[in-house]
C-alpha cells in the first residue's frame, strides 16, 4: 500500500515536471533522497570544520548531474541494491573534492552562486577538506564492493588531475588548437560521466559491449555538458552580458569558443586576443569586444554545434538498451543539457 | 645459484649495515627495488608536469620508511606475492600527496633539502599532482587485489586529512593540550603507519590478532617518529641551533615539547609564547630564548622519553610473532627511530 502511494506521487511528479531534467530528477527522487542522506552521512566527522566547508559547497546544491546518471543508469538496467546508491555517493564526493582543489588553483571568486568555500574557511582547509572527501569517496566504493568499479573510477580521478594540470598550462595560452581543448575537457569532465554510468553498468554484471555503451553515453554527455558551460559562459547562444558571465576570459582560459576565433583571427583581433588572454591585460569594453568576435566568427554557434553533436551520441549510445522510461529520461537530459544554452 | 648469490650479498649487506634502519633496509633491498621501478612507472603520465613534479620530490629520496615497512611486516609472514609491493608503492603515493597539499598549507619553504615543490611550480600543480598521486595510490591498491586492505588504507587516508584539519586549527593556539596533540600526531601521522603494517597482515590472510599487532606496531612507530621528529626541530636531544631547526616554533605551530611547557608557563614565559607563538611576532634571539625554556622544563627530554616508550610499545606489539630476521630488523627500527634524535 504504501508502495502503491509512492509510486503514483512519483508518476504524478514525472507527468507533471517542466523539463528533461526535472522528469529524470523526479523519476530518481527516492534514490536521490538516499544518495543525499549518504553523502549527509559520510561527510561528517568529529572535527567540525569539515562537515561545515562540505556543508557548505554540498547544500548550496548543483544539479547532482553525475550521481543522477549513476542511479538512472542502474535503474535502466534493473538493477536495484545499494552499490549504485553507494556509487552515486561516491561520485558526488570526487566532484566536490574537484570542485573545492579547483576553487584553490583557479583562485575563484564565486562558485555555486556563493563565495567560494577558499575565500571563507582559506586555501589549506579547502585543500584539507577536499583530500577527506576523495578518501571518503574511495571508502563508500569499498562499501558498494565491487573492485572492478573501483578500477574505472580510481582511473577517472587520475584522468580528472591530468585534464586539470593540462588545463593549468594551457590557461592564458593563445596557441590552444580545438584538437587540445577537446582533449583536456575530455580529461577533465568527461571522464568522471563516463566512469558515473560505467560502474552502473559493472555492478549490474553487464556484458563488456553495455558498459562501453554506458561509458560512451558519459562521455557524450559530459563533453555536451562542458562545451553549454563553456558558451555559458559568453552568455549562451544569445552572446548576451549577464551574471555569471566572463570568468573564463577574465582568468585568460581559452575556451572552445576563443580557440575558434584564434585559429582564425589575424590583425587586429589577434593582437586583441594577445594582449586579453595571453597577457591578460584586459579594461572596460574588452569583454563585449570579445563577444563581438566571437559573434563574427559564429564561435557560439559552432560551440554550441559541437554540443548538440555529442548530445546526439550519448542518446544513440543508448539504443542497446530495452526502451523504458529510464532510458526514456536519460535520452532526454541529454537534449536539456544543450537546451540550457538557449 | 642466482639466487644464493643474490642471498650472499644481502647478507653481507646486512652484516656491514651501520644501524637498524640500514640493517632492514638491506634485508629489504630487492623489494624495494621492486617498490621503486613500481613508483616510478605509475607516476608517469602523457602530461609531463607530473612525472616531472612528482619525481623532484620521490627522488629527493626520504627514509621510504612506510612502504618498507609494508615490504618488511609480509616477509616477516612468510608472505611473498605482488600485494605488498603494490600496496606499499600506494603508502608510499599517498605519503607524497600528503606532502605536496602540506606544502601547499603550510607555505612550507623547503622539503627534503630542496625548495619546496609548490614554490618552484606553484600551489596549483602541487594540489593537483598530489591528486593526481591520491588517485593512482587507489589504483594501485586495486591491482593489489584486497577489499579489505583498500577499506584500511581508504580510511587511513580520510583520517590523516582529518588530523591535517585539526593541525591547521591549532597552529598559534596556546592552548593546546597534550592530549589533544597526541590527538592530532595520532591521526595525522600514525594513522598511515598503523595502515601500512596493518595492509601486510590483510593480504597474508592473518587472524585478527595479529592484525591488530601489526596496527599497534605501525601506530606506536609512527607516534615514536613524530614525537623524536618534534624533539629534532629543536635541535634534538642537544637543544642545538643548525640547519633544519626551528620551522616549527617560526610557524608557530604547538608541538609536544612546546606543549610540555605552556602546560606549567607562567609570568614573563607566558608572555613569551603568547607573542611568539599566539602572534607569531618574533625577532631575534627568540628561538634561542625557546631553546632556554625547553631546557628549563625538561621538555625535550619528556618528548624523547614519550617516543622511547612509544617505541618500546612498537617493539613489544611484535612479540606475537615468531621471531626471524625480519621480526628483528622491525624491532631494531623502532629503536633505531628514536636514536636519531640523539
Amino acid at each position: 500500500m504504501d508502495s502503491t502511494v509512492r509510486v503514483d506521487t512519483a508518476a504524478a511528479r514525472v507527468a507533471s515536471a517542466p523539463n528533461a531534467a526535472e522528469r529524470l530528477a523526479s523519476l530518481a527522487y527516492n534514490d536521490m533522497r538516499r544518495v543525499d542522506a549518504l553523502i549527509l552521512e559520510r561527510l561528517d566527522s568529529h572535527v567540525e570544520l569539515i562537515p561545515e566547508l562540505a556543508r557548505y559547497l554540498i547544500e548550496a546544491g548543483g544539479k547532482r548531474v553525475r550521481p543522477m546518471i549513476t542511479v538512472a543508469a542502474a535503474n535502466m538496467l534493473g538493477h536495484r541494491d545499494a552499490a549504485p546508491i553507494r556509487l552515486a555517493a561516491a561520485v558526488e564526493f570526487i566532484h566536490t573534492a574537484t570542485l573545492l582543489h579547483d576553487d584553490v588553483v583557479d583562485e575563484s571568486g564565486m562558485r555555486r552562486g556563493k563565495i567560494a568555500a577558499n575565500l571563507v574557511w582559506g586555501n589549506a582547509s579547502s585543500v584539507l577538506v577536499g583530500d577527506f572527501l576523495f578518501a571518503r569517496s574511495f571508502s563508500l566504493m569499498v562499501e558498494a564492493g565491487s573492485m572492478k568499479a573501483l578500477g574505472v573510477l580510481s582511473a577517472a580521478a587520475s584522468t580528472i588531475a591530468e585534464g586539470e594540470v593540462r588545463q593549468l598550462s594551457a590557461v592564458k595560452d593563445i596557441g590552444m588548437t580545438v584538437e587540445t581543448y577537446m582533449q583536456i575537457i575530455d580529461a577533465k569532465t568527461a571522464a568522471l560521466f563516463a566512469a558515473a554510468a560505467r560502474v552502473s553498468g559493472i555492478v549490474a554484471g553487464r556484458p563488456a559491449a553495455e558498459e562501453a555503451a554506458l561509458e560512451a553515453y558519459g562521455r557524450e554527455l559530459g563533453l555536451a555538458f562542458q562545451l553549454v558551460d563553456d558558451a555559458l559562459d559568453y552568455g549562451g547562444a544569445a552572446a548576451k552580458l549577464g551574471k555569471s558571465v566572463g570568468d573564463d576570459f577574465r582568468e585568460g582560459k581559452v575556451t572552445l569558443p576563443v580557440a575558434l576565433c584564434l585559429q582564425e583571427a589575424q590583425g587586429e583581433e589577434a593582437s586583441f586576443w594577445r594582449r586579453t588572454i595571453a597577457e591578460t591585460r584586459q579594461s572596460d569594453g574588452d569583454f563585449e569586444q570579445a563577444l563581438a568576435y566571437l559573434g563574427r566568427h559564429g564561435a557560439l554557434e559552432a560551440t554550441l554545434d559541437q554540443a548538440r553533436s555529442h548530445a546526439r551520441r550519448a542518446r544513440e549510445a543508448l539504443a542497446v538498451f530495452p526502451a523504458n522510461e529510464w532510458r526514456t529520461a536519460l535520452e532526454d537530459l541529454a537534449d536539456f543539457v544543450v537546451d540550457r544554452a538557449y
